[in-house]
């Protein structure tokens, strides 16, 4: 038996366990090429880490790269270090469902990964249903590797600042390897977990309030299957926090404009319906500017909570908030860990099948707020794909709480950075090269020059709304011009619903791609 | 006092509003040109009818085309002899969320009627939520007509044929007036009615299987709000079933093997779990299959109802049956009342906001099925728009039901008659003209060719599945084409997780639209 140091046994309360604590490098011969692997984890928090660099330094040791390789199931993205460094290394071949890196970006768009994107809230369901091992000899995945920061009497995974999809990961677990990182404080009673029941044997989520709780303090796990326990003090490998910018903060000052006049006209209470808020610097922004903002008792229901949370804790007007992963700057953390106390009984975190379920959502009426890569003048948005073929990260929860939510509302700059054009590119296109979220599901789309509000209208008025409010005034004549053409053209076909110009949509698209802009001659 | 027939007094349990009955052509003064009105009414089954047919024969005999417009709010679609009638004489300003007719598509297409569709199951809720009327002095609409098969001692409305969005109209109704059909029988006890309910204050559906009744038998109205009640003698105005041909019966065929095929994996139950069906001649085909297919003991949570389900409870197959409205044939209406009693215990009819929720049809884990009006071969789905420009009829249900699905399946013939070309034009293209279902919600298309399951399979992989198994002979060798230009040019550019042409990319559409065919000379 490998030494237990005392805080690893201070966190293992199942003395059958500690039997079964090796070092990472001891873990190497449980794996081999071609399995199925999943990994616990979410945004970047709560992944194994000792393990996966010890695979990585295995395959650069021996020159494995390309010829051990993984089927990897993660909730969503993990750290740099491991998914990312997998990537460079070629370990890599399918990965579902999402993921953040520069090497795996790469390794998707050159055709090496084999990726595919899918709704947060159905991933681990989809996994459970057997979608994703169809093909196989078994069902189970051959092996999961997950972050603990306790593991209870009866064997059960106390896990850390994130949820995700552990719970199913474990349900479809053959063989499982616990990293208890005892470098962070055990995150006991953080957690409320539900696993995941077949139809027709499933039952309502009976949250009705984001601060219900419908499960267990603990993911249950068959610990027979536990095959290896190993100490982890590596911390998760989150970035800084970056300040908002004029541009985020006229984005936030809109929405809380917007949110005042729906409470005056009625529709919405006081305190607000719960909040989501996705990643990423505008929503960091919009949650800063509602800690600053008129509005008390607020309550979040979410996937992520990232810094300005603490704030908006701190500001004394954020009640409660539900989330599956706490994904932190590492300063954050800090501020974290050191006012713990007056921070664990405000919040909850939950496995992505319930923080992101339509179910839930819908029930509660949430207010949903996400970034696009882009969007078109009838109201659909791009939240993947870089001109129509290349992969950013992946759809994560945004379509789970954009179809379902009460407010639907997309937040992003009228224009990126370009290296070319100093207006940069437009956010804002005739149609959008990847849709992910349709016309039917969005009621706002706010950028730094204004908002527009679609709902009740139909496309032509909702495009003319979006280049008014929304676009650049560098290219508010251009797609004005698109709108004109078009609806003369289409009309006159009797074809004028939604107006396009088929050969001349992606122009756009086009030039930036040749000419590194979007600005063009003419249509 | 008007004249009130020995059926109506039968019919109309409350005597008080026997006072307010009153002929069709009496009630005339009730409306003005830009109110804002709701039917009841969904898929043709169920609207009010002798004063639509009123006031059109008023526009017309007093020439006020374009002169009395109104703003009309119904479910889903009516007959053709009232809303497209009206389409007809200009009397329609807005209309939301759906439409079936000649006149009414055109009058949107030519850019007369400001049409938007929307889920089904969003519509109500957006409506209750005031965001139709956020502009109006009153969040009320104006006048709500419906038609109803009895009246209880409360004055509650006992729907026919369809429920819809007859509830959550009529809660936001200023004025109702009431059409009682007593050439129909009444269809009480047929129905479980729930309101709806604003957030915070919203509890689960608790619905665990299609037969669980979770409302009232009738809708709740505050009497005081009707202003007149006129007898109706007029028939649902429904077309004819068509008799499956031999490309419908093979898209059910492929169907009932790969649904075999999953009971026999394990991954679905022997009685499969409850079906949804789209409405149109496959799905109706398609149904008509599993009547003589081999799973017993069936159970249905859909929208719609259309002929062939009443093969499939004769076939002692189906055991139970939850959906909105019944749109039968005028012969499958007789075939249904003369049996009434055969039928009247195995089915429900609900809310469009329950028949549609996506809360339930997660739970329930059902099987979609539906008819788009092309896809592409990464596996989005076009439901609404002919050459992403010209609307058919609108979303329905569609997205509610292929999103939260266990399994998502469309299906389709995979080319459809033109006048040119002897292929027709293809149902597969390189890009969905138009995007109503993404990728990340499809696990299956099929076609006569065949079936492409892509479930867990990565774009790419996607766009070969559909290539080999549901694109006609005649388009296979020019997708392919494109697939691999496509992939060869954006794998070289680092952009090809999903390859496209964008300049390319609609050059089949634009062929059409130009040439009569999508068959291209070259790419």
């Amino acid at each position: 038996m490998a030494y237990v140091s005392a805080a690893l046994k201070s966190r293992v309360r199942r003395p059958q366990l500690l039997q079964k604590v090796m070092r990472a490098e001891d873990t190497l011969g449980f794996f081999k090429s071609g399995q199925y692997m999943g990994w616990s984890g979410f945004t970047g928090v709560g992944y194994p880490k000792l393990i996966p660099l010890a695979l990585a330094d295995h395959v650069e040791k021996n020159n494995l790269q390309g010829k051990m390789k993984f089927n990897l199931f993660v909730g969503a993205s993990t750290g740099a270090e491991t998914e990312d460094r997998w990537a460079e290394l070629d370990m890599i071949d399918r990965r579902y469902p999402h993921q953040v890196g520069k090497h795996i970006k790469q390794g998707i768009n050159e055709g090496r990964i084999r990726f595919a994107d899918k709704h947060l809230s159905m991933f681990p369901q989809d996994l459970v249903y057997g979608f994703y091992t169809k093909d196989r000899p078994t069902n189970k995945l051959d092996i999961v590797i997950v972050e603990a920061t306790a593991i209870t009497e009866e064997g059960w995974i106390v896990p850390g600042a994130s949820v995700g999809a552990t719970p199913e990961l474990l349900q479809m677990a053959d063989k499982i390897i616990v990293e208890v990182n005892t470098r962070i404080p055990s995150f006991e009673g953080l957690h409320d977990i539900s696993l995941c029941s077949l139809p027709p044997h499933r039952s309502p989520y009976l949250i009705m309030a984001t601060e219900d709780k419908i499960g267990t303090r603990a993911i249950p796990v068959d610990s027979d299957r536990i095959i290896a326990v190993v100490e982890s003090d590596h911390p998760d490998n989150t970035g800084p926090n970056h300040p908002p910018d004029q541009m985020s903060v006229d984005i936030a000052s809109h929405l809380i404009e917007f949110l005042s006049h729906e409470v005056k006209m009625g529709r919405l209470p006081k305190n607000l319906l719960p909040l989501q808020s996705g990643i990423g610097n505008i929503a960091n922004a919009v949650i800063g500017g509602l800690a600053e903002g008129p509005f008390e008792d607020v309550r979040v229901y979410t996937e992520v909570l990232q810094d300005t949370f603490l704030d908006f804790f701190d500001s004394g007007k954020l009640k409660y908030a539900s989330a599956t992963s706490i994904r932190f700057s590492p300063d954050g953390f800090h501020r974290f860990y050191d006012h713990w106390g007056q921070y664990k009984d405000k919040f909850i975190l939950r496995s992505q099948q319930v923080s992101n379920s339509p179910e839930i959502i819908r029930r509660l009426g949430c207010i949903a707020m996400n970034t696009p890569v882009e969007f078109d003048i009838y109201g659909h948005g791009n939240s993947t794909m870089v001109c129509g073929s290349a992969m950013l990260n992946g759809l994560g929860g945004s379509a789970d709480f954009l179809r379902n939510s009460k407010y639907s509302i997309m937040h992003t700059p009228s224009t990126r950075p370009s290296k070319i054009d100093p207006t940069g590119i437009s956010c804002v296109v005739p149609f959008a090269s990847h849709v992910d979220q349709t016309e039917h599901d969005l009621d706002v789309y706010v950028t730094e020059q204004g908002l527009a509000d679609l709902r009740g209208l139909s496309p032509r008025e909702r495009a003319q709304t979006i280049i008014n409010k929304c676009v650049h005034p560098d290219y508010r004549a251009q797609l004005q011009d698109y709108l004109d053409l078009a609806t003369k053209k289409c009309l006159a076909n009797g074809m004028g619903h939604e107006p396009h110009m088929l050969d001349k949509v992606f122009k756009m698209h086009i030039n930036l791609m040749e000419n590194g802009t979007m600005k063009l001659d003419s249509w």
